[in-house]
């Protein structure tokens, strides 16, 4: 199978690397807003060949992987819609769903039907080609969100690809995708970015910062991540995030209500039912 | 040094079985409400004797350290202030200063000067004497906060028991400690609760934990630590936690406002605001 990554940052790196260390690619040709970082992946031998444009790159592929922000995907769809062949199959790593099979449903054409998109739970603040890691989607869940026109060979040839990443599948609506991961992705990296830009505005951040314990390290790790990436997240995926923004914003008015009154009962209460939960949900995987 | 651990939880314990690896300690005596605990402790090695009551415990001790959560500190200290010897030095490992040292000042009586206010950046959401870490305080900060009626020797002493257990010393006074706590500290447990109750009162809860990626368990990870304890921190911190808390809503108030006007350029300043500071702070340390 030849394939082409479009955008190769950390994941589409990493997803070269995965697939360089199985046999399922038979050629892997990389596209990158900046020719020097494919080239550096020809060097390192994540890639096969470097293409000079997104049309370039899909050129023969049997499959096409977005790779890039999402707020860059519909550029990327336009500029390879004329030049994929009849039966390439499209797919994406996009954290955010709907905006995405919008946009491929318009910009597309008769590939529509064979576009899947997916969005692996994996990544982390880590950016760049160099740091591509092979064994990033190992153990880790895949989510697939096909619509009703979309092919089951296209849908079976990505989970495929996936599955053959040590990656397991889930299948999942886009509208539902979203508003899942608004709860467990978006509005957190949101929350770590506000709390860390919130203590930087202050007058002692250096004071209060170099006294930061483990666990604020933990809690704020996912505000390394790349801003450019998460506002593309954060906007794709306005609505859903405001929603849970909106509801958090609430809870926490009444918490500081309850501290303002003194009312430790309401807050041991909140602290009681997010640590049941929490323990239940079992420890980090940071590191891996 | 004869040394008087009050409260033999995952704190007072790792303090215990960092001094069983130094020369400091003579002996170390141990209290808990639970006997069962200093029981355990002597089994395991980490006491050399339980005492049935606070005032029991620090009969001939050189240095008393009151380890419970924040909110049992008056209690105990009210218990011990008669029993206490002409020279004996008392501390606290409590994660709010102003609270403490109020209480110390209105109930150790003239032992007050011997209290050397103390919190050691370190723990997690471990609990338990079981859990004890001997290596717990290596390489982190103990936050002194002496009142200026603390005696130098008080403090000298204290200081000792902390480099001895690996920690450095930094001084600061009560209320800045407890400004500084509230930013990097408390307001993250707070919202790492917040989101996991936020998301734990929603219908479709279950299938957004269980796809939740290692970004949301780092997040989430100081919400697993103890609701009572926090209870405690929180009421005791309230001041400086609230005014905390209220900065960040209106921050996030703006966040989505500027969701809901597509404002990408509002929102990517804050992340990369944000990203910036907390890439200069380095990787997380968790594990350890």
């Amino acid at each position: 199978m030849k394939v082409a990554i479009l955008g190769c940052g950390f994941m589409g790196g990493s997803l070269a690397a995965a697939l360089r260390s199985g046999s399922l690619a038979t050629s892997i040709t990389g596209y990158d807003l900046d020719p020097a970082v494919t080239q550096r992946g020809v060097e390192l031998d994540l890639l096969d060949a470097s293409a000079a444009s997104p049309a370039q790159a899909v050129q023969g592929a049997d499959l096409v992987v977005l790779a890039a922000p999402v707020g860059s995907m519909p550029e990327l769809m336009a500029d390879i819609a004329g030049s994929l062949g009849p039966a390439t199959i499209v797919t994406d790593l996009g954290s955010s769903k709907a905006e995405v099979v919008q946009a491929a449903r318009r910009l597309l054409g008769p590939a529509f039907a064979r576009f899947v998109p997916a969005h692996p739970i994996a990544g982390g603040e880590r950016s760049g080609l160099e740091a591509a890691q092979p064994d990033l989607f190992q153990g880790r869940t895949v989510l697939i969100t096909p619509e009703s026109e979309t092919r089951a060979d296209a849908v079976e040839r990505v989970e495929q690809l996936w599955r053959s990443s040590g990656a397991t599948i889930v299948h999942m609506e886009a509208a539902q995708h979203d508003r899942v991961l608004a709860s467990v992705s978006h509005l957190p990296h949101l929350l770590a970015f506000a709390v860390v830009a919130h203590i930087a505005g202050q007058p002692d951040a250096q004071a209060k910062l170099s006294i930061a314990g483990p666990g604020f390290r933990d809690f704020t790790r996912i505000a390394a991540s790349s801003p450019t990436l998460w506002r593309d997240i954060a906007m794709a995926n306005r609505d859903a995030i405001g929603s849970e923004l909106r509801g958090l914003i609430a809870l926490l008015q009444q918490v500081d209500r309850a501290l303002t009154a003194g009312d430790a009962r309401s807050i041991e209460e909140m602290f009681e039912r997010a640590s049941a939960t929490r323990r239940r949900l079992g420890g980090s995987q940071s590191g891996q």
